[in-house]
């Protein structure tokens, strides 16, 4: 039995990704942070999938570090949603300074306290403009960080999707399966997705370029 | 003014650092963790000191990842604190998988927020057999993760006591003015220090080492 920790954010690529390690014989432990985000929304998709898949799932309750790192669009109501193309450098204003980083240190303690050797996390290639730790040189060096902040050589952070785009993710996920409408994606985390967001614009545009149908209602 | 996170714990080595920090000139925004330590009462010296200091302190309450971090003496009941030396094999059950650098990466993403670009970390020589994420090469490691991970080329962790003792700290700590009564480090977290575990044994070492007179009672 392969185990191996997997980071969800009940977003479509992290979504795909928990399918992809399950495809590929991992039994998957899954964690999911609250950490104050304004679509804590998407913390409800990733149960729903975990129960789908009837895999163990945590959600790690981390917003006591939100004060700690404010000025986020993600996490401040009083700092706009950016609704301009995903790429676009106005999406800066969502970077949540090292909140990957922070998630992927957890997942790492979690994975070494109960003998998992793998880390799966979602980063891709449309991510790499906006998001420094989305970007395969972070990933590489904090995979070596990793190996000696615990001393094991066979600890790894396995980042499929780094060179593949959002289109090739969408690709992925529809030959595996994945039900689209169990996943959200809109930064807003209204009842309906807004369609206007820098990631509503992304997941649209994903979906097309891949010639798919999507599952979720827009507003 | 020059603006440092500084990692906290409440010990001799980290409010050395701290009274370190200050005497270089910089205003320290201080971070400490309740990560359910069975010390605990480490964090109410760790109060003490920042209170004197006159500076901001946050005390952060990390306890949900506590399950995910299972097995260790420091957090976990039912695992006896070890009584042989510091630098004994049996002080491995003290590791708590990653946890300095999950502590490390909320502070990075502390310092990134509110703009400093230095981060204080009390790791020294002793550590480095029982700790790996003590050691230097962690640290250079960590470094350069925190740098790819931010996109910030002047975000540095300082680590001055990496290459000294503990009994070269407690020279520093003398010459410092550090109030050792204000310091915790017994891992049993009692009324009186107990003596006897490792990290009790060390610090007795370090100060007759150092030829200076500890300000705490043991049992």
């Amino acid at each position: 039995m392969k185990k191996a920790v997997v980071l969800l954010s009940g977003g479509l690529d992290s979504t795909t990704l928990l399918y992809w390690a399950v495809n590929e014989g991992y039994t998957p432990y899954v964690l999911s942070f609250d950490y104050g985000q304004r679509h804590k929304k998407e913390l409800i998709f990733a149960k729903k999938t975990c129960d789908k898949l009837n895999v163990e799932h945590k959600i790690i309750d981390i917003t006591s570090i939100h004060e700690l790192l404010s000025g986020s669009a993600l996490t401040d109501e009083s700092v706009s949603i950016p609704e301009e193309h995903y790429s676009h450098k106005s999406q800066k204003v969502t970077v949540v300074p090292n909140r990957n980083a922070i998630m992927l240190n957890i997942a790492i303690g979690y994975a070494v306290s109960m003998g998992a050797d793998r880390v799966f996390y979602a980063a891709h290639y449309n991510d790499r403009e906006i998001y420094p730790d989305c970007r395969a040189e972070f990933i590489n060096s904090q995979n070596e960080t990793a190996k000696l902040a615990n001393d094991d050589e066979e600890l790894e952070i396995i980042a499929p999707f780094v060179g593949k785009t959002k289109a090739d993710i969408v690709k992925i996920a529809g030959g595996l399966g994945v039900p689209f409408g169990d996943t959200w994606s809109c930064y807003k985390g209204k009842a309906k997705a807004c369609g206007v967001c820098g990631t509503c614009r992304e997941r649209i545009e994903a979906f097309g370029l891949a010639g798919q149908k999507d599952a979720i209602e827009y507003k």
